[in-house]
């Protein structure tokens, strides 16, 4: 962040504001424009930088853009996201690493040994449940670096999750947290926009 | 957002990846230039639009910013993060509220009666990992959303859960999730940036 002194952050300008937040939304259909993996790349660019706990970043992300990843993918996805997926040029299958802790000497260098505290088999829980926490957190902001790059993203939870996994993380280090559609609006791509959970409802103060 | 033609949406320019991407920075100190309730407001406004599970916006934030309430916060303030939680004017508490299928008439209309697949005390549990997962989704953007207006976020995990949830929400319909502080950077805001996980480790594709 640019600051000059102490206290000054920029705000985001009013077009930004409206790419990123209260423009943006879910498309429910794509075009065949093509998405190129530079553009998932810079997707990814971005969204790497959101803070996580203990800077751990356990999200990972599976880039399915070929016919024939198209084909292993769509068995798995529930019949009203049937068409959409087929159709998006690209889909994101957001993962969780359930050993992320094995990267800690790399991205919490200062404290390595905190590795220790997730080691083994009877910490699988507490890495799985702090795992997926910090991996929403890095989905939240994938969503809106897919909007900041000019793409649409259309996150859907209609999918068999331990299909997906058996056929792409056959491993079992991977398990599928979300699956996002990314690419151009295509027909119709917007529904209605839906209601907001009123303010006085969504906010208290103390 | 702004589609003149299909296919064709915007892309956030590089100062605006900046503020909300790629130099943004957790603060871990605060200067003690307050920050005003219509500034709060304002992060809301724009995190309010972030998709969630069937548009169920399970994420409520109770912002804690005046004295008294900051009496009630501290004691349930992990030592590491006390004192950089005292010196926030505002510490913003997220919560998901248990209850948030109640809203499905409101928030999705067309399909009033999901709220039935979630009623009763058997699905508390249903709704608790569903309701906590969309509420992260939510806190990612709002992480973003901070930073957009031109505040610092600091979010902690070093805290007291179950004696925040105590103190400030004792009917039991809200649980904390997370805790962020926001303000205008203080002194010496920035620890050295940490490493990202390698790209050919975050990233697959199919």
């Amino acid at each position: 962040m640019t600051t000059d002194s102490i206290g000054t952050l920029e705000k985001l300008d009013e077009q930004g504001r409206k790419i990123v937040f209260t423009h943006a939304r879910t498309s429910n259909s794509f075009a065949d424009t093509p998405v190129s993996d530079e553009e998932l790349r810079e997707i990814w660019e971005l969204t790497r930088w959101t803070p996580t706990m203990a800077n751990t970043q356990p999200a990972r992300v599976l880039f399915v853009r070929t016919p024939e990843g198209k084909e292993r993918l769509l068995p798995h996805i529930a019949e009203g996201n049937y068409a959409k997926t087929k159709a998006a040029p690209a889909t994101a299958i957001i993962a969780v690493d359930k050993n992320w802790h094995e990267l800690i000497p790399t991205v919490f260098p200062h404290n390595a040994g905190m590795k220790d505290n997730f080691d083994g088999e009877h910490a699988e829980e507490l890495r799985l449940q702090l795992g997926s926490y910090s991996a929403a957190l890095q989905t939240g902001a994938f969503i809106l670096a897919t909007r900041a790059v000019g793409l649409a993203a259309g996150p859907i939870k209609g999918y068999d999750a331990a299909g997906i996994d058996q056929e792409f993380f056959p491993d079992g280090a991977w398990t599928t947290q979300l699956v996002i559609n990314i690419g151009h609006p295509g027909e119709n791509p917007w529904f209605d926009r839906l209601p907001r959970v009123p303010e006085d409802i969504a906010l208290a103060w103390a």
